[in-house]
């Protein structure tokens, strides 16, 4: 594949070009029909693929991430891509609703009233440090706002710049294959070219996965303009997992195991990296160590993703390390590459001082929290914040019930007997939750409803057929599900089978 | 019906209480299956509708509004409730989605996730002033609240507070004889409760109607929270009507008395309330003021709402008569019930100040724009800020094509040879749209839609089906319709049919 020529926009006036040359693709592509368009999110899906040879080994040296690691996560994207594709070929996405003129509705006559998802504009996607694939460049943000009809400008992450800017040629090359409208996918790079592209006006969304810290700045800095608009930013996760008391007798050492497992992986730095386990206190010191032992020994050490997180780490690590009632259990190194530390505390540090469940060490460190009886862990979950995920690890003698409602009043995600690192793209998936989990509860940024954040619906009333978008046509020529009158009418043809 | 005895939380400690309360009753609701809530939300319609005969008048006396006029909008608000019920009993607010274990996923093993949506916890409403019923106590956004499993707060409006502590004392006493837990509904009074409940860790979303001024002032309050959370703003709307020269030249009359009538129904005070009208420039004044004429003789003059809003529609309406340009073609009166007013200028005019398109008059009072050419209408309406609504009236041999893709990206309702007052509550109904017309242009506030803003969606990852929400149970023991491994699986019985 001959590059692209990418144009970076790192200025204020080059931003202003971007943003009309995107808002002028976004306008072009309005008439698309959903199987072009979704054959455009397929091309890039493809050269994703076929880029991977290139782009894997880039990703490698810009991120010190695991080559199996990062070839599973380009998989992913591309399998995202061509899942949203499915989605758009459906006519899912469009959400269409017919309301047929009825002289006898309960309220009084009723117009004809036809309800579409249209895309949002211009949408501003911030890159991720953590996943250079999934939440980056071609990520969970950008696809589902290109499914949605969006033109995409995304800020690239200094921290995986020369892998970033690669993609990024190829995924505007792979567009531009496909025929979709010049200036449908654009970068700005650096901070200047990040402010300039959040207070646009021609910019209707904002994508972000970052810190709470970075992300809330970035809200108020949205919520202030002249006109806000949607800020979708997935900032902070503990994602606490739960263990009660049966299933820690019957099988400790596999659930600290897993637990060492995925707290570990990819150095920790997971937005669903388990932060803290709550045990029963019969547990000792000697055995938490013990079956901890294997598991972190295990765990290959590399550098953290930037020289600013491995710093940051070692303060949210310290910061909770000092809290009193905590100690390290398995003390970690200070080392560019920093060995897993397992702090230890009991549930009467927490009750006393909730912000040691509170703190994100984003890098490998987590809590253990010993507690005396279950029947305090819905009060201790309560003293959280909102989360992307929870856990429960139960056997079936265990009385779980009060604690998984109070999860689900916390958390978007609640896992049984497993672990939150993994997170499958798919119908059902939800992966947000209440702040600082999210500043938008209501959404996902992972699975197919990743999409409508990215739209918003517009009502036709009494609006001749022609003049209609085809989806709300009586004839309904691009066969897609509709609601008509109340009534789902599922499209003839199946769907969400296009990539099985 | 015996008046139930109302507890109103004016103070700081008093808002603590009821929020407390409210919260608690949201948890004790949490476990409802879906046919007892409906049943909550019929027998807060019927009340409604049995104590019409008392709260008409209440609701006349407070808002000078006519007796007709309110007599329908009970009706509507009692409607609004039956078919959120419809809504509930069917599951389709639960939007419940099933992704079985597959090993063969396309990124990799999937494993069971099942989603569902869940209430937010407490909202607080603000009533609006001028649907003392539609937008107040048990408006769409209250009705909707309730149907999506959350209590409610409500800030009672003091434009009609005798109204309102009526309305509220008829709703707790359906809410309790029906059974629904005691404080699922309480309201708050005065602006030192309004602020506390805004700023209230248990509360999780506003639902807002009014100015714009105001309701950005509450939106920077939510957005500055410790904890932000949803704002679902309606602000303000001029709701531009265009005219096109075929529909111009083949019945200005019939268009100029619709337009009469519409702004001057309920002395202009609707959200949608046509506030410009784009005509031909071949309409001379005369012939203009001709046409008005007896429309605007038709229309009953009433006292504004409150006093302080005739004070803002006079300021208003006299700032927009004093830019560069524009000039009375029908002067309004200056009284207590001002006569309606009709301000005349050209394209020119609001192409070198498009502010002259930008200020809501919130009373009787709106502007006619003299075209030249009909090419120029996309880029005027682009002038415009985000609107509720907009419409367009064209005959067969206008070309409509240009501008309707231009409202579509600027409003929320599109209608044809139609006039945007009456906003009908249906399964289509879209009312929102870009700032500021609201703060969420994602969403609606009326229609069946409107329930999706008090929930967010919760997924569940391998969790027993024992402990599942029934609404996930492979056994699906509501019967409700679901996504089932991306294919959707209606559910036996029909709905949307519940009050038909």
């Amino acid at each position: 594949m001959t590059a692209a020529t990418l144009t970076i926009a790192t200025t204020t006036d080059e931003v202003e070009a971007a943003a009309k040359s995107a808002h002028a693709a976004f306008l072009s592509a309005a008439g698309t029909d959903p199987s072009t368009r979704a054959g455009w999110l397929d091309a890039v899906a493809q050269a994703l693929r076929e880029n991977a040879g290139e782009l894997v080994p880039l990703g490698v040296a810009d991120t010190h991430l695991a080559e199996a690691r990062l070839q599973g996560e380009l998989k992913r994207s591309a399998f995202q891509l061509e899942l949203l594709a499915g989605e758009v070929r459906s006519g899912v996405v469009l959400d269409a609703v017919i309301d047929h003129t009825d002289p006898d509705w309960g309220m009084g006559p009723r117009p004809d009233i036809r309800r579409v998802n249209v895309p949002l504009g211009v949408v501003g996607v911030f890159g991720a440090s953590n996943f250079p694939f999934a939440f980056s460049v071609m990520g969970g943000d950008s696809a589902s706002a290109l499914a949605a009809g969006c033109a995409v400008l995304h800020k690239i992450h200094p921290g995986h710049k020369t892998l970033a800017l690669r993609t990024a040629e190829v995924v505007v090359e792979a567009l531009r294959n496909a025929g979709a409208p010049e200036g449908l996918f654009a970068v700005v790079d650096g901070r200047p070219a990040a402010e300039a592209m959040v207070d646009h006006p021609l910019v209707k969304a904002i994508g972000f996965t970052g810190s709470t810290a970075g992300g809330r700045a970035l809200f108020n800095r949205v919520s202030a303009r002249p006109e806000p608009i949607p800020f979708y930013g997935e900032l902070g996760s503990i994602n606490p997992v739960f263990v009660l008391p049966e299933a820690w007798s019957s099988r400790s050492a596999d659930i600290l195991s897993g637990y060492a497992a995925s707290f570990t992986m990819g150095m920790g730095q997971f937005c669903t990296k388990p932060g803290v386990l709550f045990i029963p206190d019969s547990a000792t010191e000697d055995l938490l160590r013990g079956a901890l032992a294997p598991a972190l020994e295990q765990a290959p050490l590399a550098k953290l993703l930037t020289p600013g997180l491995r710093n940051s780490f070692g303060q949210a690590r310290d910061g909770v390390a000092g809290f009193d009632g905590v100690r390290a259990l398995v003390p970690g190194s200070d080392d560019e590459a920093p060995s897993p530390t397992v702090l230890l505390t009991d549930a009467a540090a927490v009750r006393s001082n909730p912000e040691i469940l509170r703190q994100e060490m984003f890098g490998p460190a987590t809590v253990v929290v010993r507690y005396s009886s279950p029947a305090v862990l819905p009060e201790l979950a309560q003293a959280m914040e909102g989360q992307l995920t929870a856990t429960i690890h139960a056997d079936d003698a265990d009385d779980a019930g009060d604690l998984l409602r109070t999860l689900t009043g916390i958390a978007g995600r609640v896992l049984w007997n497993g672990w939150p690192t993994g997170v499958t793209v798919s119908h059902a998936q939800q992966h947000g939750g209440p702040y600082p989990a999210t500043t938008a509860p209501g959404t996902t940024s992972v699975g197919t409803a990743a999409v409508g954040r990215f739209t918003r619906p517009v009502a036709y009333q009494d609006v001749p057929d022609s003049a209609l978008n085809p989806a709300l046509q009586e004839a309904n020529p691009w066969g897609i599900r509709r609601r008509v009158d109340g009534r789902f009418d599922d499209a003839p043809s199946g769907f969400g089978e296009a990539v099985r």
